[in-house]
C-alpha cells in the first residue's frame, strides 16, 4: 500500500509504502490504515483535524457511489460486498470515498500529469494486468455497471493464447507482465539462444529479465518486446478509433520497467494502425509523469473536489 | 436521401424518399434539399413558417458544432470543409444543424426506439461500412476530433483479410456487406456446392444472397453468416469491455437484412466472449426498432432540443 497526505496543490507532503499483512479481515485493513495514516499527520506535523478527507483507490470492483467494495481477491480475499468507504469514514471520523484503480491513476493524471487541461484522455495501466480509466472533461466514463475500461480483456488476436479470463487472445495475455515471462520461458523450453535465464538468476524469468536481456542486444529478448510493444499498439489503436481521445497516458510496472524499449514501437505500430486513415495528427501517445503518485493523487483529486462542491 | 417532417412528439408526419443526383456541388444539394422539403410541408399542410427547424445527418465527416462537413466522398466527391450548416440555414431561412449518421442514428434510438431512457447506449449500424454512435446520458461522446466510434476499423484479427484502409482485419473488412459478398465470392471461386450464384441471378453475389441461400440451407452460406456472427460478436464484446454499455442496439442494411440469422449467434459469441469474467448480466444486445427513420428522429430530437434550449 501506498499512503500519502496530499495538500490542495497537489503537493505530496507525506508518504509511506508498506505491505499489508496476510491478515484480509476488512475491519482489520481499515484499522491498519487508519493508525497510519494519523501516525503519518503527526510526523508530518498535522493534527487529525486538519485532514479534509481520506480517498482509497485500490485494485477492486466497487460501487464507487454507494462506496461498496463488490469484490477484491487480491486485497479482501473472499469477501464480498464490503462497505469500505463507510467503514473507512467511521474508522478515521473523516469524509471518505474510495476509487477504482485505473480511474484513480487516470484522475491523478488528469489533475497533476500527463492527462492535465486534456478533455478526452485515456490512461493505461500495463503491469499483471492491463486496465484503463476513461475521462472525459475530468469525469469518470465508468459504463452501466461501472466496468468501463477493461481494455485487458479486448481480443486483440482471436487465435492468440490462453487468457485467465478463459478466452482466447484478449490483451492481457498477449501483453501483460506474465504474458511477457510466459513468453520467455517458452523461448527458453525451446533451447533458444538466449541470456535471459542468465540476467533471471535462477528465478523464472520475468517482464526486467526480458528488458534487460533486450537492452543488452538479446535476440530473443528484443523479440519478445516488439511482439508486446506490437500487441499494445493494436489495442491502443483500437482505443484511438473508439474513443478518439487527445492523449493516452501509459502507466503500470511493464512500461515503467520498459518504457525505453517499448514506447516507440508501440507509437510506430498505432501510427501505422491509424495513420492516414481519420485524422489523428496531434493524438499523443505518452509515458505517465505521476508513476506510482498517481492513484494517490488521483483520489487526493476527488477529496478535494467534494470539498470543493461541498463549499457554500 | 430520406426527408421527413417531425413533431415535437417523435411522430413523423410526412417523409420522402429520392436519389440524389449525380451532381454533387454543394449548392446544388442544399438548393435541392430546401425545395424537396417545402414541397413535402406544403404536401402536409404546413406552411414553412411552422417549422421550427432543419437537422441533416449523413455519412459525413463533420464539425458539428461549426456545421462544417469536412469531407464526404459519397455525398460531396471531391468537396471538403463545406460550411454545410451556414448553407442550409441560409437557403431555408430556419436554424439548421447537421450530425454525423452514425451519432444521428444513436440519437433517434435514444429518442424513440431501442436506447429510451437508457444511459450508457451504444449504436452500431453494420452495412457498406460498420461505424458506432456512442451516448452517455443522451449525449453523444465525440471524442477530441469527432472522430469517436469509429468501430468499423478496429482490429479483430491481425492475420485478417486487407481492410480498404490499408491495413489487415479491420471489423469492418471482416463484418460489413462487401466483406460478406467477398466471402460468397471466394468460395464460388473455390467451386463449392452452394446456390448464392443462382440466388443472385447473374449478379455478383451480395449479402442478401448470402442470407437468403442461408435461410434454404445452404451450407457455404451458414458458414459465411455464422462467421460474420463471430467477428461481430467479437467487436461487440470489445465495446462491451471497454464502454461497459447497457444497450448495444444493431442497425444498417446488413443487419436489416439477416437479423434472424445474425442476431442470436451474436448473442452466443459476446456471452461466451463476456460471460463469468465481468458482471454483464441483463445487458442488452438489441435490434434498431427505427431501422432507417432512426438518423431522421435522431436530428430531430436534435433541433428541438436546441429549441427547448432556446426557449425562456
Amino acid at each position: 500500500m501506498l499512503l500519502g497526505l496530499v495538500d490542495e496543490e497537489g503537493h505530496v507532503l507525506a508518504r509511506e509504502r508498506y505491505l499489508l499483512g496476510v491478515q484480509r479481515e476488512p475491519v482489520q485493513i481499515v484499522h491498519e490504515l487508519d493508525s497510519r495514516l494519523r501516525y503519518l499527520a503527526i510526523s508530518a506535523g498535522l493534527t487529525w483535524e486538519t485532514v479534509a478527507g481520506v480517498g482509497c483507490s485500490a485494485a477492486v470492483m466497487a460501487d464507487v457511489e454507494k462506496g461498496i467494495v463488490l469484490s477484491a481477491p487480491n486485497l479482501l480475499g473472499p469477501h464480498r460486498n464490503v462497505p469500505f468507504r463507510d467503514m473507512l469514514q467511521a474508522a478515521t471520523g473523516r469524509p471518505a470515498l474510495i476509487e477504482m484503480d485505473a480511474y484513480a491513476a487516470a484522475l491523478g493524471e488528469a489533475w497533476k500529469g500527463a492527462g492535465a487541461g486534456v478533455d478526452y484522455f485515456v490512461y493505461v495501466v500495463v503491469g499483471t494486468g492491463i486496465g484503463a480509466g476513461i475521462l472525459m472533461h475530468g469525469q469518470v466514463y465508468r459504463g452501466w455497471r461501472g466496468t468501463a475500461g477493461e481494455f485487458g480483456h479486448t481480443t486483440i488476436d482471436p487465435n492468440g493464447p490462453l487468457c485467465n479470463c478463459g478466452r482466447y487472445g484478449c490483451l492481457e495475455a498477449l501483453a501483460a507482465g506474465p504474458a511477457i515471462a510466459l513468453r520467455a520461458q517458452g523461448a527458453l523450453l525451446q533451447g533458444r539462444r538466449t541470456i535471459i535465464a542468465e540476467l533471471a538468476a535462477g528465478q523464472e524469468p520475468n517482464a526486467e529479465a526480458v528488458f534487460e536481456a533486450a537492452r543488452l542486444g538479446d535476440q530473443v529478448a528484443q523479440e519478445i518486446v516488439c511482439q508486446t510493444a506490437g500487441y499494445l499498439g493494436i489495442g491502443l489503436a483500437n482505443v484511438l478509433h473508439l474513443l478518439n481521445p487527445q492523449v493516452i497516458a501509459l502507466g503500470g510496472g511493464v512500461i515503467q520497467g520498459g518504457a525505453d524499449l517499448l514506447l516507440d514501437p508501440i507509437r510506430r505500430t498505432v501510427a501505422r494502425q491509424c495513420g492516414s486513415w481519420i485524422d489523428l495528427e496531434g493524438t499523443r501517445i505518452v509515458l505517465s509523469t505521476l508513476g506510482e503518485d498517481a492513484g494517490l493523487l488521483g483520489v487526493a483529486s476527488l477529496v478535494w473536489r467534494s470539498c470543493e462542491d461541498q463549499k457554500p
